[in-house]
């Protein structure tokens, strides 16, 4: 079952405007169960919406337009519904007594501006709007169910939960679910190599990568004969994803991976500190950005090595002999603010973040990082590549999993092999 | 001048994802003086992408495309390119070798997926990509001239700036000029009212605003005879911004706010620490996005109260009698920390940052700010109202802009004012 989005004004395609309308409207034809086939965004020009709506319903079962329908002169949608359908413009009664009420409501007078908001394409059905001045309107171009909606993201939403979604609820027929699955870890195309040859296991499953950096998600897609079974082939198929990428996957849906590290830490009864260096306090805003009081407490930015002695204890001489990025300062930092802060665990992070201060010896991208916990004090270095925000936020997720695998050590793990070894 | 966008992407389809993408192409095309008349998003579907490239080639004169570069199964925009061009993939050795020297440079192995990013339309010209793996690439579909990028917005905008904007800026006929000017501390409707009429003033002169919370940023676009004009023109009407928003106007073009933050401090001579409790390594975080040995030391994350005690030495009394959420208990850290560190600044934050922990006396968005410094210490309250995030993040702003306005003291300034009264 085919959809179509259509989003309509000049504001969207000079780009002043981030179109949150158009994903918005995706997401919820994608969760009805339609497939959309195309989102289009076109300026505030009569020809161009016309040629949009015919080139759309001519490609989608169910199209839905926002935009367009307000009170001023580039306001062309409605002429344009209705120059596609081949009807004219006519005042909808029931509709501009409903504009009307409205104005009396607020004691405004309604502008002859607002009475054409009640112009609707003829044999277009009215949409009442509770949430503004305009209707939305329902209608066929050709063979295609179109929706118009204002591009007012509250009125949008209320003629979709009034009108739209309901009346879309009967003729959508749910044959697919989704699961998506959050990894660390791996980069894209080695979660793509690990899961070659997994889509032709199974009909109707189409697996797809979404990397937003350093997370790679994955969507496991499958579409069946009804829900019940795209359910439980989802699952199944998301089960042999899991097995084949191990700990990487860290969460499902929209959990986040300091979520997954804060999870870990409760369950283990832990409270984690931190010592940040390199990554300058970033460690501690991905902890804190939900609620994170029964395991977060706290810890040292030290930036500057001033501020790891000062702050932290850091012994001067260690600074010295190694160097503030060095597997040994780290070990102190860790260790430092686990003494200073009572924490049962402590990650601290050092290296060189670039894009200057590099040398042959301690290239930009060198981080040291040492976690200190009941067991004892593990360092690991790695030299990462990227630019300065790449290597912070990489930096910041290697601790953080460091911290993860540690507090979930029964179930003993590649990562942590390798962050030992390090 | 015509020009289009496509989008490239299931999770864009979907609305997984909102599009910054296409809006942030749509802008730069338009700074260049073109027309975008249209933006198209399509799925990951070889057929649906051939379509939409003969479909926008045919419509504008310029199309850039964005997504579907990648190394997995589902990335077949290089694929549909040269299917909509008529012709075969064929590896760009230069292509391959930067992307192997790539690998080699981050002492990983090359897999055989990403060498098929390699793989271009035979006939179009590689764009090296220095930010990632997949390299763009210039192409004629009929008498379009069409460019590809990844979707990876740090590539796109890479791209962008190396080699498509100067290939576009020699076909585009430039008459117009936009500065940008950076503002913090006035909602958007304020900033909107204090430049009111301003626009009638100057002909084809144009003013937009841009919130990417919590800022306001305003574009000054003027149209002119020649782009010498356009520029001049521009130049006044920036002026005359600057001096209706006042100390609001903190930067221009792609000046973020930090680095304001650490231009005054770095011209006062003064080195910064910060203690954050609310905003939990927010501040630090902004502070060394950029390179900032020379302005910042570091400081402390006191998240939780036995931090606060522990790590800062805040009087356990001063605690227990004001609570950890007040102006005593912010003094107390940001004298506790300049102390500690040894910087000549200090900045301290203390709050309620949601969603839950309010209570009638203090309600989720309270925040305490104090600043110690040479002339003694400033203390400042409000409540901010927004979502978890959006109270951290303006929490963060609010302190820095204290911090600013104390180093830039002989400015003085309203927000000053406004702070010690607060």
């Amino acid at each position: 079952m085919t959809a179509a989005v259509l989003c309509i004004g000049t504001e969207l395609t000079r780009g002043e405007l981030v179109n949150t309308n158009g994903p918005w409207i995706a997401a919820r034809l994608t969760e009805l169960g339609f497939e959309v086939v195309r989102t289009e965004t076109v300026p505030d020009d009569e020809g161009e919406i016309v040629a949009a709506l015919h080139r759309l319903a001519a490609r989608a079962r169910v199209l839905v337009c926002t935009g367009g329908l307000g009170p001023t002169s580039d306001d062309l949608t409605a002429a344009a519904a209705a120059a596609a359908m081949g009807v004219s413009l006519v005042c909808d009664e029931a509709s501009l007594d409903a504009i009307r009420r409205r104005f009396e409501r607020a004691g405004r007078e309604m502008s002859p501006s607002n009475a054409k908001q009640a112009d609707l394409p003829d044999g277009a059905q009215a949409l009442p709007n509770a949430a503004g001045t305009a209707p939305g309107f329902a209608a066929f171009i050709g063979d295609c169910r179109a929706y118009f909606t204002p591009g007012v993201p509250r009125e949008l939403e209320h003629l979709w939960e009034a009108h739209i979604a309901p009346r879309l609820q009967s003729v959508a027929v749910i044959t697919s679910h989704q699961v998506r699955l959050r990894t660390f870890g791996m980069p894209e195309s080695v979660v793509g190599e690990k899961l070659a040859g997994l889509e032709e296991q199974s009909a109707g499953l189409r697996l797809g990568y979404r990397a937003t950096f350093p997370e790679v998600e994955v969507k496991v897609h499958v579409s069946a004969a009804s829900q019940a079974d795209a359910r439980q082939l989802a699952f199944v198929a998301a089960e042999e994803v899991r097995a084949r990428l191990g700990a990487c996957v860290y969460g499902e849906g929209g959990d986040t991976f300091p979520v997954a590290v804060g999870r870990a830490l409760r369950s283990r009864g832990w409270r984690l500190a931190v010592a940040e260096s390199c990554t300058g306090g970033l460690i501690g805003h991905l902890m804190t950005r939900a609620p994170a009081s029964d395991f977060f407490v706290g810890g040292a930015i030290v930036y500057a090595n001033s501020a790891k002695t000062r702050i932290l204890g850091v012994n001067e001489e260690t600074l010295r002999a190694h160097g503030a990025v060095s597997g040994e300062v780290a070990r102190a930092m860790a260790e430092g603010i686990r003494r200073a802060s009572g924490a049962e665990i402590a990650l601290a992070v050092t290296g060189i973040a670039g894009p200057t201060g590099g040398t042959p010896e301690k290239p930009v991208g060198l981080v040291h990082w040492a976690v200190s916990h009941p067991g004892g004090t593990t360092v690991k270095s790695r030299v990462l590549s990227g630019d300065r925000g790449q290597i912070q936020r990489l930096a910041a997720y290697i601790g953080l999993s460091l911290v993860r695998e540690l507090a979930m050590e029964e179930r003993s793990s590649s990562l942590l092999r390798v962050a030992t070894s390090g």
